[in-house]
């Protein structure tokens, strides 16, 4: 049986643009001579949708965009991604489903048993679990047509009491199914390929599968549809990070000669999800133009690099905002980088600002010295002058901070910290220098001066995070065993760090939650980003 | 059996606070005559405490605080809310559990079967439901032990497919014990008697109640624990919005008067609700002063009398921050206010700010005329002020947004929508008048002019609020219809609404998500607020 694997990118609740890639996706397939063509998870409202699902007419939206694709299907058959009606009176109100269409109707709805609710997965939220179990019989085959986590109860400590594979295998299928929508982060390739590996060796059974691709505000979705045959090689698989298309004759799977192994570095990986996250934001909201406070140190710089390739250089409105307290390299940095990428820039003092604030709260702030507050004003009047020129030019402003300033709250709320995406707030500061090298890889873009000038705020005379920061090489493995790996404080110390300097760095942790919860969506890229798929208490007294 | 129900505001997290509280209740029941006292939901570590739990040093602290607790239950039983790990390999790492404490150690766990994940609740996100059932014996009574939601699957459309009171009936319990945590909205209280009431009938035995109390970020508990008998009436109703205490005996429930139904107005639960969760904000968190920005606007006045309710009025520090299109009345009505109220306030003109940044900007404004980014920059020098004073003092600034403006993104990101918390962002303008009306109810404390002249913003010359918008009755209402009932644009035209206003009103709140994502926690009291309750994508087009 041919089969096509159609990786699409679709757009949240934007039906008619989904039904219209779906249906060429359809002729397409039925040109190429393939039998069935497979889309992926929720496909027709775009994953994920969220809380839409509680809203009766979209879900009847979505059963009048099956109706119209199983139009389509008279000489193939389409597996497609969508939420059905509970029809019994107990339970959720919906089912996560695979519309089955052949014969120009939805034939049946396989609806999905494991529903994922952690991180950043809400499932359970609209979902009830399915309890009942059949498989999917087309010209002759048989085929175990599952759903996303339905393949994923296969680790050593199951997160689930019931296995849907052990449920289809007594139907002796065929070969097997599974229509995704499985967020990227760095990590999540290797594990997914091991999954599927697993079940294609364990139920001896050729598997197709195809993932969601394209950004969805935060979420990353990096394609990477493939084919595997029963010994769990790889034997086609599609494009990363882009949308694609291909067809696979299941009597052939196993005479197939293995892909080469796609194993980019993580750096790569990442740097390509970022780009697309970028890219799809901007697209998918009829945006064009972005703006971004160039500082003159890396994380502005990555950020701009990014947001050129990912919106065409002459896209991105690069603005100086030097201060008294400014040092000239940052200006002649930022400007050579401008430069380089050949980004449109201005450069706007906020000296004016910044004094008609220190006058008019001169007295209110009672003769008290310069602290925080100061600081935080300039940041701040950066912040309201790329808003209004935001604003002015309908540019939306990119957020530059990185994770570890994200988690230790050093940045300035309604300052710095304003955007409607964040690029790097997933990428730890140790990673920002990464991403400046491999940028650079080819040619020196990002001024080697941004990459190795030490890192200041320059909110006052000669600051250096250092001075308030323990070296980022610590920091961040700190963060990234209390974050990612969600180790307490005697667990960290354990591995050889210094009891106070823990502590310290868990209370900055906690004490800023307040502040992450205001801030920018932030594009995902590890296996623990600050936002939907990290839920903690602001007002809270744990590791204070 | 003489049963007492501990009512207590918990702090998430902060361990040694709830243990204290708890031992200190353990000794008044025992003094009393008790011999059982009952906690409520997650008493020990707070509810919700949200990812903390996927922290094993977080979870070893609930069970060492138990341990603790359970050292004081020598001569008396305790019924205490804690999480508890699942030592099955398969499924969720954890349970919610009731400990079950007597002769100085755990007896056992009843473990929570119905977890809600919907609006706020996120329980299946960290728990496995139960599967087995058993009943608690303590000298000669049989105890039917549940958790919240568990006496939950009452309706004509249950939620779940079990119901664990069919299964705990069948050991022929003496009577009902449900520990809980159930947040307030103004339609809870009713919903919440009348479930518990088809316990008490349906099985035909008393209930026991406990319910936290208290505020906990946005999520507010209004306690209201109680007894009922076996008829569903309330024999025994503890406070609203505080602690409390309260014993009752389980032979002589069916032999007490009933008490008198506590069926205060809407807005008065609201109102305490709010002042309520501004005080525990604050207080949880170790601040003592508030900062509001004084408007003239019934907004602003509305949540500084609150403020001042919760705080005390001598903590509430108001600014006027006028400009030049800010009417004479405006300033002389918020001076009114506060000298009224007796709050401490100043007047600092934004003119310096405003002017500052106008030039700053002309050079790249390029002669565009004066449009929204003029009118932002006035809300955002009115929001870097504010703050600068918030960091020089610590104040924490309110944010005094109404759930109206709040839906369509009347608001300016970074300006007036900056705050720590959202007093008002879940209460309708049209509520917010009635609020005044009822702060007003004895003696004028809002000057009536605040209450009776047109809403405006004054952002330029001579604007109202209904320049944009539709009249706060009918926007209103169409917006109830969206939020919180969910209905589409058809059902709700068919509600009686102009077509073209319904699909302009559904667009301005899909829009502006992206606002929503950055505004602060919004004390929550109607049945669906911003926040975490309501989940929505960022990028997506759906009635668009």
């Amino acid at each position: 049986m041919k089969i096509a694997i159609a990786q699409i990118n679709y757009h949240i609740g934007n039906f008619e643009s989904n039904v219209d890639k779906i249906i060429s996706s359809i002729k397409k397939a039925e040109k190429n001579g393939a039998e069935i063509v497979i889309f992926s998870e929720l496909a027709i409202p775009g994953y994920p949708p969220r809380d839409f699902l509680e809203f009766r007419d979209f879900v009847n939206k979505c059963y009048d965009s099956v109706e119209t694709v199983a139009g389509y299907c008279t000489n193939i058959a389409a597996i497609v991604g969508t939420p059905v009606f509970n029809e019994n009176p107990k339970g959720k109100p919906l089912y996560n489903a695979a519309a089955v269409l052949y014969d120009g109707k939805v034939q049946k709805y396989i609806r999905k048993t494991l529903l994922p609710n952690y991180d950043i997965f809400d499932e359970y939220r609209y979902f009830e679990p399915n309890r009942e179990f059949e498989i999917v019989e087309y010209k002759g085959k048989k085929l175990a047509v599952t759903v996303c986590e339905d393949l994923w109860n296969v680790t050593d400590s199951p997160l689930y009491v019931t296995n849907p594979m052990d449920e289809l295998i007594k139907f002796n299928p065929d070969f097997i199914i599974n229509i995704a929508a499985s967020p990227f982060d760095y990590k999540q390739e290797k594990l997914r390929k091991e999954v599927l590996k697993r079940n294609a060796v364990e139920y001896n059974l050729p598997l197709f599968y195809v993932n969601h691709v394209g950004a969805q505000t935060e979420l990353l979705f990096d394609g990477g549809s493939l084919v595997m045959n029963r010994k769990g090689e790889i034997v086609n698989e599609l494009k990363y990070f882009e949308e694609d298309f291909s067809i696979t004759d299941s009597e052939e799977v196993d005479e197939l000669t293995p892909v080469k192994p796609h194993n980019p570095p993580e750096i790569s990986l990442i740097h390509d999800a970022l780009v697309m996250g970028v890219k799809n934001y901007f697209e998918k909201l009829g945006f064009k133009k972005a703006i971004i406070g160039l500082s003159g140190g890396i994380d502005s710089a990555v950020t701009a690099v990014i947001a050129a390739r990912a919106l065409g250089n002459e896209n991105v409105y690069n603005v100086m905002l030097p201060s008294r307290y400014s040092s000239e390299h940052s200006v002649n940095d930022a400007v050579k980088l401008a430069e380089n990428v050949k980004m449109p820039y201005d450069i706007i003092s906020i000296e004016k600002t910044f004094s008609a604030l220190e006058e008019t709260l001169k007295p209110y702030f009672k003769g008290l010295p310069f602290n925080i507050a100061e600081e935080n004003l300039q940041a701040r009047a950066r912040g309201v002058i790329l808003m209004g020129l935001s604003n002015k030019f309908g540019y939306i402003l990119l957020n530059t901070s990185n994770k570890s300033e994200t988690a230790v709250g050093y940045g300035t709320l309604y300052g710095d910290m304003n955007g409607g995406l964040s690029v790097l707030g997933d990428v730890y500061k140790t990673r920002v220098f990464e991403l400046a090298r491999y940028i650079n890889k080819d040619e020196e873009i990002i001024p080697e001066n941004i990459i190795t000038k030490p890192p200041s705020a320059e909110l006052r005379p000669d600051q250096k995070d250092s001075d308030s920061l323990p070296d980022y090489k610590i920091l961040d493995k700190i963060l990234y065993l209390y974050i990612e790996e969600r180790k307490g404080p005697k667990e960290i110390v354990n591995e050889g760090f210094e009891p106070g300097l823990v502590k310290r760095v868990l209370k900055m942790v906690n004490t800023n939650e307040y502040k992450r919860y205001q801030t920018p969506p932030i594009l995902r890229v590890t296996p623990k980003a600050f936002g939907m798929g990290r839920r903690m208490p602001i007002v809270a007294k744990y590791l204070l």
